[in-house]
């Protein structure tokens, strides 16, 4: 049995940063991918009804980024003191702030409004905060933040697709190249790219 | 000159937790508040274009929730090793996921539709949230993780007023008195309270 088990579902999104620090980590864990029709009955098993949820000797841990967090310190993708921990902790806040955003469009049940809000936020939110995000990659050597690779990155690379879906922005990679290669960065490295290769596709 | 200059609005809501974890820490800081009115002309000095904002020999720093862990950590108020340091991450990330589903409502410009969603969470959405939070306090010994005072306490003290004002209950405290005694228990530690007294009075 392996010692860790992960939940999410069967998509990248939120669920995906884990998974890339898992792989990278070397971990022993099974990928469990809950589909929307198991997923009522899970949900009250899970500590915030939320996913993902990781299980290690019976404990269970939520929230995506916290557990980006803990696995990235686990693994040797930290900071070396709690000033270059903040940093990272800062501009994954910032690249979480743009899912945020992205979100309040995505799952706005009123299709009118959110082709409303969709046109606002394209014309009056997201181009500042893209062009702030590249200047961010820019100033790191291609990375989120400390100029070298950390847990920042593998938030980003995973929930990229996800970002690209809900920005409705499919042109993004062309737009921004510093995305879509700090995205390759963290699938190209070895344990990550095992793990991606043999996992199933999804667009996001 | 103060060694760390601070900047928020000049209410609590997202800057309350910072300055309470300054004023603990003992720090040699100046509370500035930016009126609405100076804010236009500050916000494109800021490093994302939002505040808290915290200056340290000339170093901008970011990001509420970045900010008030690295001063938790900074003045001894973190885990004493990954794991408990993410039970604090973890249970922060929920109190924030209470604070943005309330904040869709209280920012929804429109105001139909902001009635609409606010009986709608308050149906489906806040009574199971708060539950659960009340229920993480109770194992807790009061507080919000560790069962002692970490930094996690400072964030929730320092956000209640802004999240009763957001949920649109002023009955709060009567329902879940562990709300209220833990904004107590912060608010009561003796440098809290010296700030707290000498700070302009706001309801949120």
């Amino acid at each position: 049995m392996p010692q860790t088990e992960f939940y999410y579902f069967p998509i990248k999104a939120l669920g995906e940063p884990i998974r890339l620090l898992l792989a990278y980590g070397g971990e022993d864990w099974k990928d469990n991918r809950v589909t929307p029709e198991d997923w009522p009955n899970f949900k009250p098993k899970t500590p915030f009804g939320q996913m993902p949820v990781m299980v290690v000797d019976g404990k269970q841990y939520a929230q995506s980024i916290p557990l980006s967090r803990y696995l990235g310190r686990k693994h040797g993708l930290a900071g070396s003191n709690i000033d270059e921990d903040f940093l990272i902790d800062q501009n994954v806040e910032f690249v979480n702030d743009i899912r945020a955003k992205a979100a309040q469009v995505q799952y706005e049940p009123d299709e009118a409004l959110k082709a409303k809000k969709h046109e606002d936020f394209s014309k009056n939110v997201y181009p500042g905060m893209l062009a702030k995000l590249d200047q961010i990659l820019k100033e790191n050597n291609g990375h989120l933040a400390l100029g070298k690779l950390t847990w920042g990155d593998f938030v980003f690379a995973g929930i990229y697709a996800y970002l690209k879906v809900m920005l409705q922005a499919p042109d993004l990679d062309e737009r921004f190249p510093a995305f879509k290669k700090l995205e390759q960065t963290v699938y190209s490295l070895p344990k990550v790219k095992a793990y991606a290769d043999a996992a199933p596709k999804t667009d996001h």
